[in-house]
C-alpha cells in the first residue's frame, strides 16, 4: 500500500508502509458448508424415518458472559440445521453431586443425542469428572477420556473428536495444504483442545491423520524457543489463549496460521474487542491466516452440529461405530 | 582411551580414539528399587489382609519368540515380587470374537487383578478393539481407550500409566534432571509408547509431566528435521525401532537419551543380538544415556508390576481412584 507523508513545508513524501499480504481462510464459508451438509443429511434422513429427530442439551453454570454468547451461537446453528436444543441452566452454587445426577439423568433420555458441559466451571467443580461423566456416546464436545482416548488411537469417521480439534482439521484439509513430513507447531496443550490438535497433525494418514513432525508449546516455552520453533513451522496453530503472541517476525514465508485465540481485549477506544493469538502484523507476511473474529470460531460450532448428527445416527444404528 | 596401532615397520604410533565419556543410566538398578518396593508393599499389606493376592494373566497368541522372552520376564518379576501370574496361550487362528470371549471372562474373574494381551497379535486381529476390550480397571499395560484419554487428562498416582511411559517418567525423575521450560525429542508416535511418553514429557507439571517443549517425531520427518530438532533437545527418547537411528551428530552435549528400541539384529559375526535406536557413538559425547540392554526394558517389566499392585489395590479398596 503505498502512503504519502507530509512534512512541514508541504511536500508529499511517498512512504512504502509494508502492505497485507496475507491470504485470509474464511471460516465463515466453511462453517455454513458444514451447517449446510448436516442440515441436508438431516432431511435426507427425516424422509424415510420421520421420526429421526436429533437434540442436544447444554448444560450451563452460573452467569459467565462469554458463555451466553457461545450458548446463543449454538442454538443459532442447530436451528439453522434443523436440530433440537435446549439449555439447562443452574446456579454457580450447584454441588458436584448433584451436577453429575443431572448428567446422568440426561445420559439415560433416549431424546437427547448430544450433551454439551459449557465451560468454564465454577472453581468448585472438576471439569474432568464433570465432563467424564457424560456418556460416551453423547459427548458431543469429544471431552470424555473415552473419546480422548479413541483419538489417540485412531480418527475414525464415527469418533466423536473435539470440535475445535476437528474444525482445525477441516480447514487444513479445505485448504488443500500439503503437510507430510512438514513441520507444524501447536500452541497450547490444554487436553480438549491443544493437546488433541498437535495428535492429529502428528498422526499417520492411516490414521486419520497430517504425517508432520509437531511440536507442542505452552506457558513453560520460553520466548526464544517458541520465536526459532515457529519460524520453521509450515503451520502454526495457536491456541494459547494470549493476545498477538505471535508477530510477523516469527511467521516464515508461505505458512499456515490457524488461529484458536479468542481473546476478548479493551480497543484503544476502550470498546470490548476480540483479538486473535496472531499479531495483526502477521498479515504482512505471505502466508494463509485465519481471521478473529471469522476463522476457527465458526466452524468450531458448526462442527458440534456435525458431531451432534454423528452422534444421533450412531444412536439410532443408521450409522455403525467402527471398530 | 589411547589405543596404539602397529605399523609395517614394527614401530607403535600412539593414536587418540575418541573416548567413551556418556554416563550410562542402570536401567537394571531403577528396576530392582521397583520390585523390592512392590514386593515390600505387598508383604505389608498382606499382614493384615492375607487374602489379599494380586495376580496377572497375560494372554498370548502364537509363537512369536520375541514374546515369549517377554512373558518369561513378566513372570520372573511377579515371581520376585510375590504376585500371581499366569499365561493362557492360543493357537494364531484363534478368531476375534473368542479372544474378546476369554477377556470378557478374565474381566468378571475376581481372582485377576490385570489382564495383559501379548503384542503383536496376528493381522487378523484389531489390535485397539482386543485392548480396549480389557476393562479400564485391569488395564495393567494402560492400553485402553479410557486409560489413554486419562493420560492427556492427568496423571494422577492412581492412573494405569502405560509401562514403557512411566519407566521413562520415573528415569528421569530419578536422574533429577531439570526439564522445566527445556526440549523433549520423541521419536516414535505409538499410541501405546512413543506418543503417552510425548504426552507425559510435554504436560504440566501439577498434572503430572514435565513442563518441556516437546518435538514429535516419526517416520515421516526427514532426516534433515530430524537431526536439527535432535541437536537442540535437552532429552531425546526414542521409540523408533530402528537400531542407530540416532547418531553422535544429533546429540547435544549435557543431553539425556533414553532409549526405548529393541531391535534385534545380527552381529558382525552372524550372532542375534539386541541393538537400541541410539548408535554406540553417542557414547562419545558429554552426555547421559540408557543402554540397550539394561536401560528401558527392565523398568518396563517393573512397571507392570507396579500397576498390578495398583490394579489389585484399587480393587480391594485399599487406595481410592482420584477423581
Amino acid at each position: 500500500m503505498l502512503f504519502s507523508i507530509t512534512i512541514g513545508n508541504g511536500y508529499h513524501i511517498p512512504r512504502m508502509f509494508s502492505r497485507n499480504i496475507a491470504t485470509l481462510i474464511k471460516g465463515t464459508e466453511l462453517a455454513n458448508k458444514i451447517k449446510s451438509e448436516v442440515r441436508n443429511e438431516l432431511i435426507n434422513i427425516r424422509q424415510t424415518k420421520p421420526e429421526f429427530e436429533p437434540q442436544f442439551v447444554a448444560i450451563a453454570i452460573g452467569n459467565n458472559p462469554a458463555s451466553s454468547i457461545y450458548l446463543q451461537r449454538k442454538q443459532e446453528a442447530a436451528s439453522y440445521c434443523g436440530l433440537k436444543s435446549k439449555v439447562i441452566h443452574f446456579e454457580d452454587t450447584i454441588s458436584q453431586k448433584s451436577l453429575i445426577d443431572v448428567i446422568n439423568h440426561t445420559n439415560k433420555d433416549p431424546s437427547i443425542h448430544g450433551i454439551i458441559v459449557q465451560l468454564p466451571l465454577p472453581n468448585h467443580l472438576c471439569e474432568t469428572t464433570i465432563c467424564n461423566a457424560v456418556h460416551p456416546s453423547k459427548d458431543v464436545d469429544g471431552f470424555t477420556q473415552t473419546n480422548l482416548g479413541k483419538l489417540m488411537q485412531k480418527m475414525s469417521d464415527s469418533n466423536m473428536i473435539p470440535c475445535t480439534a476437528l474444525a482445525v482439521k477441516k480447514i487444513i484439509e479445505s485448504e488443500g495444504i500439503e503437510t507430510y513430513g512438514k513441520t507444524a507447531v501447536v500452541i497450547g496443550r490444554s487436553h480438549n483442545v491443544g493437546l488433541p490438535i498437535a495428535i492429529i497433525l502428528g498422526a499417520d494418514k492411516q490414521k486419520g491423520g497430517f504425517d508432520m513432525t509437531t511440536v507442542s508449546c505452552h506457558r513453560a516455552t520460553p520466548n526464544e524457543t517458541l520465536a526459532s520453533v515457529c519460524r520453521n513451522a509450515d503451520i502454526i496453530v495457536s491456541a494459547a489463549g494470549v493476545p498477538g503472541l505471535v508477530d510477523k517476525t516469527m511467521v516464515k514465508p508461505g505458512a499456515c496460521l490457524i488461529d484458536v485465540g479468542l481473546n476478548r481485549v479493551k480497543s484503544e477506544t476502550g470498546k470490548d474487542i476480540v483479538r486473535g493469538d496472531f499479531n495483526k502484523n502477521v498479515s504482512q507476511v505471505d502466508c494463509r491466516l485465519t481471521p478473529v473474529p471469522g476463522g476457527v470460531g465458526p466452524c468450531t460450532v458448526a462442527f458440534l452440529m456435525y458431531n451432534t448428527l454423528l452422534a444421533a445416527k450412531l444412536q439410532a444404528g443408521i450409522m455403525n461405530q467402527a471398530e
